[in-house]
């Protein structure tokens, strides 16, 4: 089980690493979003074969109440995680010289709205192309996963920051990209995305119950 | 059936949401068409398997010409697409503030040119990608259908606005972004496409009276 | 054998009106290497199963030669794409108002260097990824055949405009795009590049001879 | 054997002209990532089926460490593709004219830390999506390595110019972009990196003693 702990942190690690390092110090644009879905893409490839490629909280959640991954296991992967997270911010830091000052305090409802519907749509992507009978064996996953969150990023970056991802909200915040008073607002929102998604996944997918 | 139904909507929700949150009040640019061709692939690689992921009533139309729908099916996908396209313009209103105005009528010609062919192409890649003999089992049914939009709208943004599909053009209206005049121009190309694209799909496809 | 000309048609068609579209009367960017890209991957993958998706006379000599397709229907394919290319140039100048005006005779050494060099990158792609039993079933070749493009539009696009594709430099001559008495030099690199690629592949390939 | 030396060859080459062609007298942006990582995936599609697609010597060392290549022909990859970085930097100057001047040297922790960073990504998905059991098969692999790439150049390029490459390396100071009293650094960190990758796979990968 630990195998899929370190790649759970490798995943997460990259993904928070390549966050903080286009979005650190510099304007938005168009890079933060490609470069973001690119290497969550490429690192749920990489590692999906071994621990099912989450590399965040809220995907782990979701795919705990589909009923594929045990609660023991979610909890180390949340670990996992969250831990990748604080350690890319720490090496972000290190090589930039300095966290962002000055975030302002997150706003309530577009915030919560922004933030709970792409999670929403990132495990809803999750869940019908890594863990549906109908798409088993499918080469898109990952492509359909990490350009999920590169849509998302263009879609809302403006409002929230486009997080989706209690991970990325962690490190997000040690860089001081994130007003650290507002942060629940995402927790609430990733969690609750999170777990729609998979209500809704089991609606609609007669397997659900596998 | 109305499993199909709620895959559909979330679908074309997600979609025209992603249109109106990248275009309202933003200039043009390179942005809007990878925001809208990657969450096009993406959410037709998640429903796909359940719905066909058409998530526009041109494709709908074009599969049903071709033979692979039933009409009363149809119907439900054009309901539940076109409301899709109207909730969503409503999420972007209330995020963005308001709705663009004075969009100028459009230019009868250019835009039925450029809204027949592009709707053509797409519904051309669908037919061909996502059911025809010759494709079955491919893993990037997504991915054509996701950039022939990101194509298109890079090719006749500037001409029509690159919608392609009655769903995003009714979100557009509610958006201000078209001007409700001329938007039977719009419908009128974007079902001829699709139309044309499925009589020339059963020309060139010998599986076509399946 | 009609079926295939037609398809083609079709897909040469999309190629030239969206260089067309993207590249008249605009400056150089990142938009029409993407489009390019994007507009040429999804013609493979919806015309491939029908007629291999070629849309490039350099790539009809390159699997000629590499003995995959018979000589008279290889001139079906040329004839079908040319015809295609200047069809795409009458559209774009309807909607764009006219053609550009003064382009420069092409620099014979670079131009050449620039064309041979990523015309035989292409057909190498092609015939790996779409000949080749190695990668039979594969779900890439498109991605990978448009992506090659747009790579090529990106590296060698300020040397000599990135053709590749004879079908593509009769419709920027149409478009007054390239200079009429130096297009000699894009047709002698293009076939050059096509031929030697096959060659390359017949030797690196042990089932070349099929 | 040469066969596979050839394709190496190949791919290098166009991986390594394409670096020097958008890089070179050309500010940072958006351009050099995509192009990079679209022909690095391209030519793996095209030439992995042969070689197995590394064009990069420490991915040659890190497949080395895994055990899945001889080392006689490890060393007949590397020579090809050092060969082939030369080769490439020699066009690329007979197009643009001259190389780079004023280069500065590398800055030793942080050039350490980003190139083995993401030389140690660009492995760790090689030896994943390329040679392991769990995702024998797919047609993601170029994409998901190309991509890495990518999002490496967005994310470090800045800090490192993003060579993650022995062959780049080589290249690019022939180009006269990297310092070459400091590029031993380069050398260091990415063989440390592939090195440490296989490291990594060998202890998740329960089949890595295949």
């Amino acid at each position: 089980m630990y195998k899929k702990f370190i790649v759970e942190f490798i995943g997460t690690f990259f993904l928070v690493f390549t966050v903080g390092m286009t979005v650190l110090h510099q304007p938005d644009g168009v890079i933060p979003p490609l470069a973001i879905g690119a290497i969550l893409m490429t690192m749920i490839f990489a590692g999906g074969h071994i621990s099912g490629g989450h590399f965040n909280p809220a995907v782990t959640l979701a795919v705990f109440v589909r009923g594929k991954i045990p609660g023991i296991e979610a909890v180390g992967y949340v670990i996992s995680q969250i831990l990748a997270g604080a350690v890319a911010a720490g090496v972000v830091l290190s090589l930039k010289g300095g966290p962002a000052t000055g975030a302002a305090p997150a706003q309530l409802v577009p915030v919560l709205v922004a933030e709970f519907l792409f999670t929403f749509a990132l495990a809803w992507v999750v869940l019908n192309v890594a863990t549906a009978k109908g798409t088993s064996g499918n080469s898109f996953y990952g492509l359909a996963i990490g350009f999920t969150v590169l849509a998302g990023a263009f879609a809302v970056g403006s409002i929230s920051g486009a997080a989706f991802n209690p991970a990325v909200v962690t490190g997000a915040t040690l860089l001081g990209l994130l007003n650290p008073a507002t942060i629940w607002i995402y927790f609430v929102a990733n969690f609750a995305g999170g777990g729609a998604a998979a209500i809704v996944f089991r609606i609609v997918n007669d397997e659900a119950a596998d």
